[in-house]
């Protein structure tokens, strides 16, 4: 039954064979990589107007225009940076790899880290996102933003990836598409209308500014930290050049700056909008919805926004899925977290990984209750950070590899690093006492608990490394001796088959009888005597009644005298009843002295199954 | 610490020699066994006036008198019928006992079930009842009566209990005299003042009845069914006279008809001073308490009677801790209950059992609030289907025995029979929808509980006795034949280890590899050539990456061809990690392959404990 709802739910398990090698051209790998970064724009900038406007008294609305302009500059920086990422590194790999490769251990961990925060907050911001644009257009939703948050996280994300990823990724082309076309139809009616209006291009009061005095500027700069929000995503493309099409590095770059070209026109363009219309926040509407609004009415191209919107969000959510999974398999396969982790499922996708990823965000939407400003305070940090690392890790590859024109490649990427660097700053400066500081503690203790891993898989490898010693005692070719003890509770039937078993597996049986009551233990000897199975019966005295110490020490005393025996086995029949209700009526003996002899060392337990036939 | 706590609360482990064999006298057994039957009148009485005033418009107070004169005469009938119990079985043995040796089987399993519902009744009513005391007395702690109910039954009587009999018993002998000083001087008190009262002794209001016609019929029925609760516990001392001092069935017989004797006196002597002082059911406060109040006002007098009354009925719930868990032993000892409640406790006493009662005793407790009313409606079935069983096994006695005037002796178990039937129906119809439907249900489907058991030990018995086939296989001496599997997921350490030990057992050892991946099976082919240990190893492909499957269906055919192999043999290394942590870090496929292979015939697993140092 089980087994058949999840044959419906994630289908049939597929073969190794069937790992897809995919060859993407331009215009599809654009689409698959970018529905993280475009969708961005959904919230970017609104999320740093938010800020802009959340002081009142203080007049600061005029500083969207240098704050987008200044996203703008750091945007095409960061893309020129990962155009080089992406010719280097014809592997493909985030920052994790770049950075082991080139830094070493610790900067690839500090990566890995800020990388796992980063996607798992893809995930939350997205979906949540995604859901405020189909209730901005449907308010009646309202009430169960959260519940439908879930849902998408659960049934169609989850879903979706545990059924594995090629069904997944030719969903992407269309609808981020559709996305483009309608947000340039948005930027571009909406230039046009400003322009034919018969009014200022922007309105007074949306220039309005207040000197830039130190309050001023920690207010500028948290709109700002949460503007970068917008350039979330960009490092999609860099991680996985190897999906293109040849010659790859080349293709990738030049998909790295459509995409870097389409995000600038689109975050000016709306951050315009927004000044010009002079958005201010609502509740349950969110900014794009309020633009579409002004620009084309409650039509068609409105719901037809608001709907393409939510669809890219969602496959935003879904780049989370793409990337998580493979990074923590990597990071496993590495031995920095549970080497499990790196194996793949019944249908080749990372199903553990797939699941961690959707309950942490869960986790994440329920405590924020879904709400995007203040996801967005514990977002990007990662996403900078990983950055910064990243660049870093190239400008010490180019010096290595001293190519021709090393230097200014070098530079590009060091101009890079030192901004995003900076970003990282202030996103940390600004943010903090918001959330930003859960981010601050969770990367350091997240990097602390790789290396404990790591450490401990080292010391097994160590124990378990076929040493000289035990080559030297297999070599020998010496059988080693084995000592095989029977506890039993009186001679019958499963008593007699356990002895003919460990008279096949030892020389020497010893039959173990615990006398919890005299006269019990009297009436069994009798018997052991009357059957007389050629075997030694042993009896311990146990006035306390207790049964499974007395079988312990026994062994114990035996380790402690034995010479000549390698092994100590001791056999434990076990009882399979026909109903499920009859092994409540068997006690549980025998199953609790199996799990306490398994911390006795050189103890071996062996379990005989006696199914009853009725 | 957990067993620090265990040893503090509940003292040292007990030698099989502590078992006490106790001599009580006369006045030392009263006490102890009278307690339930003598502290039942603190709300049998009432809980008749209840039912008589309870139906608005109906005159029938009158009736209460009528009433205790007839539960008077079936005290006299029933204690008569006992001391011909006590004299009868000088080995003791309750209901169950005395009917499996005249009756059967199965009128001793309903008497067992009906003993078994109502002694957890006594255990809840009478915990209850001592609140209820209590409460009447200091009514601010009115609010937390279930808690005080909780914690009576797990804080004092399970822990007492669970302790051992012998600190309980001496415990009884002080209060249960308190408590009968306490109400003698209330009887003798308040009729004193009766006599000497200027008004008519008994007020008409008291005396008023309607007619008895089918409704007033069935209300006073009812009245005298909840009455009946005040006779429960007079069983006490036939079932325990091996206790008593020599000669025990003489002694014990003289105690049963002093207690009956002072048990009339009580019921009677309440039943005329709420007569007297027209006592009705007041919130919160017991008829007791309000006739100790109109006697002695609220003074020492009036409190010493109500802390007695609370202690007494205490004592009285003990009353099913002496004797249920016993009882349960007993039954489980003849296979009708899980044969590991018979086993005896590190205290000597039976923990489970106890622990059972407690449980069950709570849970009603919980879901009938603490409510005496509610809790009335179930009671006294049990009992009295009991002593019915009783008495019919004892004119069954009689008759086999003939011994010199038993047709008298048979006359008197006889009636007693009929009596205790009769009120078996009465009670059955009176409150059936009010709860007694619950016993009438219980009853039988326990019965059927109890067969199905047996009949499950019986099957297992058969199963598991010491055939001639058996016999005969030991007997030829041929050594059987073994095949050691042992799973490997690359050379290491362990597997040495592992290998050695499936040599020491085995002729024929097989290490199978599942290969799950095409790249590293070569790789794990390799090594293993390399190292070359001088044992097969045996590749099975896995294209859907499952490892458990192949291994056991890889059994499964073997098991289909092997000819020459008595037995197969896989060996599981089992990891023993230094921290807990750690644990979660190694794959569960080990423990998840044992416990499916225990689902096959025939195939032993073993489990070797690798200890890692670090």
């Amino acid at each position: 039954m089980f087994s058949f709802i999840r044959r419906l739910l994630i289908g049939q398990p597929l073969n190794n064979k069937d790992i897809a090698h995919e060859q993407l051209p331009k215009w599809k790998a654009l689409s698959i990589f970018s529905s993280d970064a475009l969708s961005s724009v959904a919230y970017g900038p609104e999320q740093a107007m938010v800020i802009l406007v959340a002081t009142p008294g203080l007049i600061s609305y005029g500083y969207l225009g240098p704050i987008a302009g200044a996203i703008f500059c750091l945007l095409l920086i960061v893309a020129l940076s990962y155009a080089q990422v992406a010719k280097a590194n014809p592997a493909g790999g985030g920052a994790y790899a770049i950075a082991k490769k080139n830094l070493g251990e610790m900067p690839a961990l500090v990566a890995a880290a800020s990388v796992f925060a980063d996607y798992i907050l893809t995930a939350a911001v997205s979906v949540s996102a995604g859901t405020d644009a189909i209730i901005s257009a449907f308010p009646q939703l309202s009430g169960i933003q959260v519940n439908l948050d879930l849902f998408v996280l659960f049934f169609v994300l989850m879903l979706v990836n545990l059924r594995g990823i090629r069904e997944a990724s030719n969903a992407f082309v269309f609808p981020t598409y559709a996305f483009l076309f309608g947000i340039t139809a948005l930027i571009v009616t909406g230039v046009f209308k400003a322009f034919t209006y018969h009014q200022a291009i922007i309105p007074a009061v949306s220039m309005e500014t207040k000197p830039l005095d130190w309050v001023m500027l920690f207010i500028v700069l948290r709109a700002f930290a949460n503007g970068c929000s917008s350039m979330t995503g960009i490092e999609a493309i860099a991680d996985s050049v190897p999906l293109f099409k040849k010659p790859e590095g080349h293709n990738a770059v030049a998909t790295t700056y459509w995409m870097a070209g389409i995000l600038g026109f689109m975050v000016l363009g709306i951050s315009f909008l927004m000044m010009h219309y002079h958005v201010i926040p609502l509740p349950n509407i969110t900014a794009l919805s309020q633009l579409a609004e002004h620009v084309f009415g409650r039509g068609l191209l409105y719901y037809y926004i608001q709907i393409s919107t939510m669809i890219v969000l969602y496959l935003a959510a879904n780049t989370a899925y793409n990337g998580l999974p493979i990074l923590l398999s990597i990071v496993a396969k590495d031995g920095y977290m549970p080497r499990y982790l790196s194996a793949r499922g019944e249908r080749l996708t990372y199903s553990n990984n797939i699941i961690l990823l959707t309950l942490a965000a869960a986790c994440l939407i329920i405590i924020y209750n879904g709400d995007i400003v203040h996801l967005i305070s514990l977002y990007a940090i990662g996403v900078f950070l990983s950055f910064t690392i990243a660049q870093v890790s190239m400008v010490i590859h180019w010096h290595r590899e001293r190519q021709k024109g090393w230097i200014i490649r070098a530079i590009i990427n060091g101009t890079g690093a030192l901004v995003t660097g900076i970003v990282v700053l202030i996103i940390t400066a600004t943010k903090f006492f918001q959330g930003a500081w859960i981010i601050i503690i969770f990367i350091p203790v997240m990097t602390f608990v790789f290396k404990k891993i790591r450490h401990h898989y080292n010391d097994v490898a160590e124990q378990l490394s076929l040493s000289q010693r035990c080559l030297g005692k297999r070599a020998r070719g010496q059988k080693a001796r084995n000592l095989a003890i029977v506890p039993i509770a009186s001679p019958t039937n499963v008593v007699a088959e356990t002895l003919d078993y460990a008279e096949s597996i030892s020389d020497t049986v010893i039959a173990l009888y615990i006398v919890t009551d005299e006269e019990a233990g009297r009436k069994i000897k009798e018997k052991w005597a009357d059957w007389d199975p050629g075997i030694q019966l042993v009896t311990v005295n146990s006035p306390y009644r207790f049964v499974i110490q007395p079988i312990i020490d026994f062994i114990g005393e035996l380790q402690m005298q034995r010479c000549d025996y390698d092994y100590i086995t001791v056999i434990i029949p076990e009882f399979e009843t026909k109903k499920w209700w009859h092994r409540l009526l068997h006690g549980q003996t025998g199953w609790i002295l199996r799990t306490l002899l398994i911390f006795r060392e050189d103890v071996i337990v062996a379990t005989i199954p006696y199914h009853l036939k009725k």
